[in-house]
Order: C-alpha cells, then sequence, then structure tokens
C-alpha cells in the first residue's frame, strides 16, 4: 500500500538554488588531461588537423561527390602517421597500435564517411592482410598504408551477416592450375553491405568456406582482385552498388558476386590454415571451430575503433546540445521578465546531464581496452585467455557506446529542437551517420548474448561441464577477478567493495562501494540464474533450442550487466587515479551521476528482486536530480574538457553561445 | 534478499512450440474493418491513388529536385476532394472534416514531405484563415483549396517556438493609414523553420503582438504577402532558406523578416480580437490569455494530423520489417541444418511483436480523437469544456504517436540490420522525416506538462483554487468520468474494472479490468501527488519557480499516465465492440500486450509504489513472453490488416518474402 509519506512528496520539492554557470579553463583543461588517457599527443596531433581538409561538408553533397571528397581525404590521411601505426615493423608499419586506434577515434568528430572509410581500408583490409596473412603477403602492405593499393573486406553475405561461420562462398582449391576457384554458388552468396566495393576498392579479402580434396576446412580468408587498373571489373566478378543509404554518404558500398574466379593459391591468407606446395591443407589449430573464432578474434580492433568513433560522434552532439542549452532561453519564470535558460529545467538537465557522464565513462572504458588491444597486438600479453577476454571486453563495450552515441544524439536532436533538424547543426549527419553502427561490427543483440556466453564458457566450453556449484564459483572469480587485471585498479575497486556497507544494512548512494557493489550483484545475480536456466539444455530428452530461445532476454540482461559494471567500475578506478584535485572532485560527481543512473534504469529489477527498498528506490530518483542540479554550473567545462577540434562544432547554433 | 525460488528460473522455459505461421486473408481483412474506423471508405480511396504520382521517390533526390516534386505532387492532391473537405461549405469546402484527417492520415504512408506540405497548405495556413478569419476573409479559402493560392503558417520564431506567447514580431495598427505595420524588431523575431517560405509561398498567416492605440493586445494572426506573382520578395520582407535538413527534404522551409511592412488593417484575421472601423479593438472574449488559447486550441487539427502521419510512418515500418522477419533466417538450431527465422527468436519477438500492439492501441485511439475532433469543428459539440478536453487528448496522443513512431523505426531499422540502412527499403527516410514530429506542432515534453496541468486546472484556473481534498475528489471525477465521453464506453470500462478482483486480491494480468485497474491506479496517484506538490507553489513565500520546476519530471510521468491510461481504455473498448469473433479473439490479445507492456515499462514505479509484488512483477514478464510467442504466428495477418496501398512497400527487402 501507498500511503501519503512515501509518495513522490517526499522528494526535497525545491531545487538547489543554482550557482551561476562556470566555463572554467583551468578545470577543462586538467579534465581534458585525464580524459585524453594514454595517448593524449596523439590527440592534441590530431586537433591540429586542418578542418577544411578533413572535416565534413557543410551540406549533404550528391552521393558522388560525396565519395569523392571522402577518397581525397583519405589520400590526404595517408601523409599522416597513424596508418603506419597500426602495423608491425616488418610490414612497413611502426607498431603503435594504440596511438593508432586513438588517432581514428578522433576521426570520429569529422565526417563519419572518412572515418569508416579509413576503418575499411586499414582497419578491415590491411588488418585481414595484417593478422590473417603470412610473410608472402608482407610485401602488399606498404602499398596499403599509403593508400595506392585500395581494397575490401568481403565477409558478409545477403544471407548471412551474424552468423559468419555459414557462409555460402566458396574457395575450392585446384591442385591442376595451383589455384583457388572463388565462387558464389547462389543469390544469398552475394557479399554485400561492402565498403570500398562500388567505385575504389581493387583487391577484396573474401571469406569463403575452403575445400581442399574435396574436404570443407572452413571459412576462410582469400584475396581477389575485383578490379584492374583502370577501375574495370575484374573477369568473373559482378560489382553492384548498394546505392544512396540511410547515411555515411561518401562510403561507396557495394555487392561483389563471383563466377568461378580463379586466383593463385598464395592468395590465400594462411595465417591459421594453409595449403603447401604439395597441395595439403595444413593448420596449427586443429579444431575447425577454434580456428574460426581465432581467425576473427584477431579483427577485434575493427569493433574497438567502431565503438571509439560512436563514442566521439557522442561527444560532438553532447557539446553542440549543451553549447545550445545553455544560451537557449523559453518561458519566464512566474512573476520575472528574465526568461529561463531551457539547461536550469529539471527535465532539460535529466535528458542531458547522465548523458555526459556516461559520455565520460564510456570514454575512459575504451582508453583502459584501447591499451589492453595494444599489450596483446605488440605481444606484451600473450595468453590466449587475454585475448578472450579482450574480445569480450570489445564487444560489450561496442555495443554500450553505439547504444549510448544513437540514443544519446537522438536525445540531443530532441534537445535543440527545430535548430538541431537543420542540417547545418550536424546532429543530423551524426544521427544518420553512427546509426548502423548497432548492427555493424556485429549486431548488438547477438554480442550481448556473445559476452554472456563467453562469461560462462571461457573458450567456447560446453554448458554441461559446469554443475551448480561450479557455476556460483566461477561467477565469483569472475566478478572479483577479471577486470581491469593489467594495472593496481583490482585492488582499488575491491578496496572501495569492502569499505561500503553490507547488503543488510541501509543503502547509502553516495558511497561508491555501495554504488559498485549494486551493480555487482545485478550481474552476479542474472549470470548464476543464466547458468541453472542453461543447464537444462544439456539434460536428457531437452529441446536445446527451446530452452536457449527462451534464456536469450536473460542472456542480453546478463551481458548488459557485466558491461556496465565493468565500465563503473574502470570510471571509479580512474577518478582514484586523477591527481588533480580539482579535477578529481568533479570526476567523482559525475561518476557518481553515471552509475545511479545506470543503477536507476534497472530499478525495476532491484525492487524485485529486493536489493532496493521501495523507500530507497524513491531516494535513489531523488539523489539523481539533486546530482543534475549539482552539475548543471559545470556542463560548459565537462563538454569542453572532451577536447573536441576546433573548426568542427562552429556550427550556426552554437555559434549563438 | 532473493532467493532461488524467485529467480528468473521460475519463469517458464520452455517456449510453446510455434504453430505454423498463418497468413490470413480473411482475418486481415475484418481487423482492417475494424482498424479502419469510422472513416474506412476515404482509406479505401487513398489506397487505389496511384503510387506512380504519390508514392515517394526511389533515391532520395537533391533539394530542389525533391522540393519541385513535392509542389506538383501537391497540385495533384489538389484535384482530390480531402483538400475541401477539411472546410465549411460557406468557404467553399465539404465540411467533412473527419474524412480530411483520415486522408491526409493515409499520406503519411508515401512521402513525408508530401504530408507536411499538405498539412502547411491546407491544415496550418488554410486552417488559420478559416478559423482565425471572419468573413472577410472567406474569399481567399477557394483559391487555398484549390492550390492556387499557397501560404505559410508563420508562427515560430528564432527565439520562441514552445513559448508562443511571448513572440517577438509586431503589428501596430496605423489609423493614418488604416494599416497594419508587421515588423521583427530584433533577430530572434526572425520567423523560423517555417514550411512553404522558402519556395513556394504567397501570402504568410503572421503571428505577431498586436498593437493598437499604443496598447498590445497579445499575439494575434495577419495575413502578409511575402511574394509577388513572379516570386519576388514582397517590398520588406526579407527570406531565407533554411537549407538541407535531416528529413523532409521536399518541405521548403525558410525564414522571414519584416522591416515595417504594411498590409490594410482587415488583413487581421480577427475572429477572436478585431479593429473595427472606428479603429477600436474589440474581442468576444475579455481575458488575453483565454483569448490566446483559445485561437490556438482552434488550430488542434494540426496536432491530430501529425499523430496520424506519425502512426501511418510507423506501421509502413512495422510491415516493412515484419515482412523481413518471417523470411529472414539466421543461425540452424543446435542438431538441425534449418536456420531459424528471425521472427522465433525470443528477443526479436519481444523488440516488434509489442510495438505492433501498440501501433494497434494508437490507431485507435486516433479514431477516437478524430471523431470527436469531426463533432467539435461540425458543431454538433460545442461546450468549451470540449473543446479543452479535445485540446489536451489530442496534445497527449500527439506525444505518445510521435514518440511510439520515432522509436519504432529506429527498431525497425536496426531488426532489418544492413538492408534498413538501404534507402531503397524506406525505412531510412521514413525515420528521418518523422524525427521532427517529436517536435513540431509542440515539443513533446512541453506537452507533457501541458496535459498534466490542464487535468488538474480545466480552463488555466489557478493551484490555489482546489484544496487537498478537492484534488482527490478532482482526480477520481477525472478517471471516472471524462474519458470516452461521445459513445456508451465508458459504461464497458467501468463494468471491465468492477468485474475485476479489487487491489489486495492477487493480480491477474489476463484480465482486462486489472489491467485497466492498474494504469488508473498509476494515473490517479500521480495526479494526486502533483497536486500536493504544486500547492506549495501558492504558500506564502514560495519560490514558485523552484517548486514547479521540482515538479517537472513528475508533471511528465503524470501527463504520460493520463494519455497511456485512456490509449488502453479505447482499445479496451473497441476490442468490446468488434463483433467478428476470430478478429475480436486476435484483437484481445494485441490489447492484452499493448496493456501489459505499458504496465511492464512501469514496473519500477509499481512495485515502488506496492502496487505490485516483486513474485508479481516477475510473472509479468512471462506473461509477456507467452503472449509474444503466441502472437507471432499471427505477425503477418496483424500487419496486412494496417492496409498500407500496394506500391508502396515493395522494396527490395520486402520482395523476399
Amino acid at each position: 500500500m501507498s500511503t501519503a509519506t512515501d509518495s513522490p512528496t517526499d522528494v526535497p520539492a525545491e531545487t538547489p538554488p543554482t550557482p551561476p554557470q562556470v566555463r572554467d579553463a583551468t578545470l577543462a583543461s586538467a579534465l581534458r588531461r585525464h580524459l585524453d588517457g594514454p595517448f593524449g599527443d596523439v590527440r592534441d596531433h590530431c586537433r591540429g588537423l586542418d578542418p577544411a581538409t578533413f572535416g565534413p561538408s557543410s551540406a549533404p553533397l550528391p552521393m558522388d561527390e560525396h565519395r569523392a571528397r571522402v577518397t581525397s581525404q583519405l589520400a590526404a590521411l595517408a601523409a599522416e602517421p597513424f596508418a603506419a601505426q597500426g602495423f608491425p615493423e616488418h610490414q612497413g608499419g611502426t607498431a603503435h597500435y594504440g596511438e593508432a586506434v586513438a588517432a581514428f577515434e578522433m576521426l570520429g568528430h569529422t565526417d563519419l564517411s572518412l572515418f569508416v572509410k579509413a576503418g575499411v581500408q586499414w582497419g578491415l583490409f590491411g588488418g585481414a592482410v595484417s593478422l590473417l596473412g603470412t610473410s608472402r603477403h608482407d610485401h602488399l602492405l606498404p602499398r596499403v598504408i599509403s593508400g595506392e593499393l585500395q581494397g575490401c573486406f568481403a565477409m558478409t553475405e545477403t544471407g548471412h551477416g551474424s552468423d559468419v561461420q555459414s557462409l555460402l562462398t566458396t574457395a575450392t582449391f585446384d591442385p591442376a592450375g595451383d589455384e583457388l576457384v572463388v565462387h558464389s554458388p547462389e543469390p544469398a552468396a552475394r557479399k554485400d553491405y561492402i565498403g570500398n566495393a562500388a567505385r575504389d576498392g581493387r583487391l577484396a579479402a573474401v571469406f569463403a568456406q575452403l575445400v581442399v580434396d574435396g574436404e570443407s576446412r572452413g571459412v576462410h580468408c582469400v584475396l581477389v582482385p575485383i578490379r584492374d587498373e583502370d577501375g574495370a571489373p575484374a573477369p568473373g566478378v559482378t560489382i553492384e552498388d548498394c546505392g544512396p543509404k540511410l547515411g555515411l554518404g561518401g562510403v561507396d558500398n557495394g555487392r561483389l558476386l563471383f563466377d568461378h574466379v580463379r586466383v593463385p593459391r598464395t592468395n590465400l591468407l594462411g595465417r591459421y590454415g594453409d595449403i603447401g606446395d604439395d597441395g595439403a591443407y595444413t593448420s596449427p589449430i586443429d579444431n575447425p571451430g577454434r580456428r574460426f573464432f581465432t581467425m576473427l578474434g584477431t579483427l577485434v580492433r575493427g569493433r574497438i575503433s567502431v565503438a571509439g568513433g560512436a563514442g566521439a560522434a557522442a561527444r560532438s552532439a553532447l557539446a553542440v546540445t549543451t553549447t545550445y542549452a545553455v544560451s537557449r532561453r523559453q518561458f519566464a519564470a512566474p512573476d520575472s521578465d528574465v526568461e529561463t535558460t531551457v539547461l536550469d529545467y529539471r527535465t532539460y538537465q535529466r535528458r542531458l546531464l547522465p548523458r555526459i557522464a556516461t559520455a565520460y565513462a564510456l570514454q575512459l572504458a575504451q582508453h583502459e581496452l584501447v591499451a589492453t588491444m595494444d599489450d596483446v597486438l605488440a605481444g606484451r600479453t600473450t595468453s590466449e585467455q587475454d585475448q578472450r577476454r579482450l574480445e569480450t571486453r570489445a564487444a560489450g563495450i561496442k555495443v554500450l557506446t553505439t547504444r549510448h552515441a544513437t540514443d544519446t544524439i537522438q536525445e540531443c536532436r530532441e534537445l535543440c529542437g527545430g535548430a538541431g533538424y537543420l542540417w547545418a547543426n550536424r546532429l543530423a549527419a551524426l544521427k544518420a551517420d553512427t546509426d548502423i553502427f548497432t548492427t555493424f561490427e556485429g549486431d548488438n543483440t547477438v554480442l550481448l548474448q556473445l559476452v554472456a556466453k563467453s562469461l560462462l564458457t571461457e573458450y567456447q566450453a560446453t554448458f554441461g561441464d559446469l554443475d551448480t556449484a561450479g557455476i556460483v564459483r566461477f561467477g565469483a572469480r569472475l566478478v572479483g577477478g577479471t577486470v581491469i587485471e593489467r594495472s593496481a585498479a583490482r585492488g582499488i575497486i575491491q578496496r572501495l567493495v569492502d569499505a561500503a556497507p553490507g547488503r543488510d544494512e541501509d543503502v547509502t548512494f553516495g558511497i561508491r562501494g555501495t554504488q559498485l557493489r549494486l551493480l555487482r550483484e545485478r550481474e552476479e545475480h542474472l549470470i548464476e540464474g543464466l547458468a541453472r536456466r542453461l543447464r537444462r539444455a544439456t539434460a536428457p530428452g531437452a529441446d536445446a533450442f527451446a530452452v536457449f530461445n527462451a534464456t536469450q532476454d536473460h542472456l542480453v540482461d546478463a551481458g548488459t550487466a557485466h558491461v556496465e559494471r565493468l565500465v563503473a567500475e574502470t570510471f571509479a578506478a580512474s577518478v582514484e587515479s586523477c591527481r588533480d584535485p580539482e579535477a578529481r572532485a568533479v570526476l567523482a560527481r559525475v561518476c557518481d551521476l553515471h552509475a545511479l543512473t545506470t543503477i536507476e534504469r534497472h530499478k525495476g529489477w532491484y525492487l524485485e528482486h529486493d536489493r532496493l527498498s521501495p523507500a530507497r528506490a524513491k531516494a535513489l530518483t531523488a539523489v539523481v536530480n539533486e546530482l543534475c542540479a549539482e552539475l548543471r554550473p559545470h556542463a560548459l567545462t565537462l563538454v569542453d574538457a572532451f577536447g573536441i577540434p576546433t573548426g568542427l562544432l562552429t556550427t550556426e547554433m552554437s555559434g549563438t553561445a
């Protein structure tokens, strides 16, 4: 029963008096240094790039013009050091992987078509040649890095996107000609949505079922020339144009069909499965499934880069909108002639400030991810377990960041009213361009299931291997052990959690350890319940599909809870590591806002599972409102700290501030 | 404390075996008749319109071409009877208001630019002349109806959108010349985002502060020629082009600035405030605030039409996506060679089917709204109370339907993966074009606050007039009395609620009366709590702004709860009225799914307020899952029943079904 005393009237009715708006350059600069993370120099270099060359066009261009513009921007980008940084020295690179990803992330503030086009050329195509190829392919990479040789990453087919293991394209070894015959056996085998295919690509890294001596060896990657020097399609190759899209108009997505196209045997990118001079297939990995996922795993950089670009685009939108929100006024307060700044309205604060907080959280989580990737690619971390954990974390952060970007840019568009709908104010392009990020490089819903499954089954072990007690131990180990491995942060997090009151005591939302404990509890409970349900799939007579399918939403929730906890812990550790006292104080409140709005989003779950009482759940809403009011004067400083390159946000709207 | 028995493992683990997919033309036809509502003949007529003339272009057009195309489509549309239906006979119309709105709603399935352009010409501009003008303006309307005289509705200014009462443009009466001098005194007074202004408009209905004899009389509307016959700007009028936008590329939005532009006194649309031949201002409404809101209220049709178009666009997206979802397969089930149809996955069902159910609910609510509007405009209902209730309901349904459209089209885009991103499959245009619907014709967040305030204060009375007991009585009267006035439906709803178990008994989600009772309880509780909080604003010494601002999110919740309850009740009454037994059985399940997902969305609130126990809240999720599985075989039939005109959805993607 609800009574008068637990009604919303309990919430403090008065907003605390708003301090005057602060735009504190010193604080912004300290926050920026912290937010910039380990590759701040690279970011500063990118901030100095000429927006006239690399910036977005001021108006939407016709598709052909836009494609041409992006192609020439890519050529200009090749003169920068970033492409080379993504490759090892023996392939013509400089092996600064973290720097390369940080630089590409900064491209997320420009035209996202350039970001994607660069990602296709150097990340996906170049990455495939570099990481799946052998020494016989190394000679190609200098021309890939320079942009002289443009390529495609031809994985997705019309009939198979998420289920890449079931691709239909075949690459059949013909010992007579010592060739591979690449073929699209049916319309569903058509390679689809392939970036660089419709206009610029010359060579495609084609994923196909490798058939040697009549035996299928699973999906492998083969280099297939698709155009000659003059740009005409190669014999047997049919190229179609995907045509206009919702966004990313500067990316020439196309379709490829192969009619018994013959390429030399040595075009097989054979690092994980090769055909020798004797025509025999060999692989360092016996299990075909493990071989396939190992190959896919090497391509994790693409997913990490997508997360980075999405995060940058969301920050651009937040900066544009905050600039608008502190200058736009509407409606005078009662008995006043002065119109109220829209950011002083509670609903406006609630819609904008938690998203700024989450942008901080995801940016810091991205640094952690990129640093881990840097360790793995540079060979400082070599265990298969570390590689798998990197993949899981990359998948999870890709989901959260791309979801955040799409939702945030949409909210920003609405918060700017009619001005947000005009092309000139950039939100339109940011929105249209990042939309597909939720589904490419892995559909978000599918990825969350992969995250949850990989947590339960490290290395794709079968579910039957864990009994109930094992699952519980496993869950505890997961939460206690696998996160933030690479620093002293694990200890910090544990100390914060240990210092918080226990579950049976009253929840005080301002205690960092309590925030983290609540997020941990949700993850643990979801994973344990999931493991119990999935074990039924292996019971005799069980309809495995029905059991899996019924737990699908549970998998998605568990995957989400895992990544949310991980991101919040990274943020908490980052606050602890901030040495500038003023910046640290503000960061701490931003961290509170992020963590508490994450918990608030799952309020129903916490109440259902008796982790929050109704009274505490209501109090949570009041605490979040107060935090928003408290951070409101810092809003401009917080987005200034994003350090978005000058020249990229001088829009009609933000120019009014 | 959570225990094993209340963990998610309680949820039935097995999905019921899915019956084979049904595409039942007879059932679809019966459902369509029901969904078509009172103006089915008009809809059928629109279904026969030539898509070659009225359909969207197959590729995005450059802005100028798109504008030209839509202008010629508008001319073709003028040959149809719909424009005339929106005006009374003495103004050259045929006075079939409901039919006119139903026809325009069907335009929501074509190019939304045409929908908006038609809405500007006939709904907003024509509506202003028709409803705010006097007999001296009637002669203009035949040329407005025929499209010969194209016009603008110049209300919004750069500085004022939501707060229309504070517009800065002035219209000052000059007795010497018997003229009105229309002027933009500062840059913020610029009329902005005005449809038809950049290219086609000749005459603008300009909203301005009317000044007579040195006294400001508040906002009135004045006709101002903005272009001559040749299309050149009229003297003193500056016209700017808003340029490209996120969507609606075929609408020529522009900006207008007036430099002491003189028009005859009789250009004042003087129905609610006029200047006589003697130069004296007279008005049938003494209170300036009431006068202003009465003028605005006559324009309710625009808001209703926006809701209709948004609903239609969402149904287009749902039909495209469902067609995809029943044919797209991905991943084979364990131990199976057959790949699973994506709509058989639980997460997919959860993302798609509740949105189809809500599309039904909103379509039926729209009929109720249009029928009420028809009564008011045709003079069958004349009380000011009925007019105000129509405005409140229109605002609320506009919010829910435009929010539904934006969220649903986004979800559909993601559910279709890469295919959803291609222009050819229409989701891109639907998404970009309907985005602004959430902010134009009233920003959704502002409108929800208006809904809540008007509930509390019929006719804008001050808050102080109600004491606590009065508020409670008022809330009860609201819920028990004001809804679905115009039919016998109120009795039906009350019977359903009375037949349900009371609050203190166990909740059984399948009982319709229980569903409605839960929605009522939420509304009542929120409104009562709100009234108590707002009364503080009138206490001596209270900081009125601080109190209002602190309750802003509460206002938004209360407004939402009101409209959600209203929509669910309309759906429930509509099910009861369906005479086809098979259609009624399916409708009943769709109504369950809509009502229960609405309740589920507010699960946290129900738990917080002890209206659902944790166990029942968990059971609710299981019930919704089962409903989705139960409706899944009917998915195609359900979207076939939308009756989307042939030729508008023959996309590359849906053609694969």
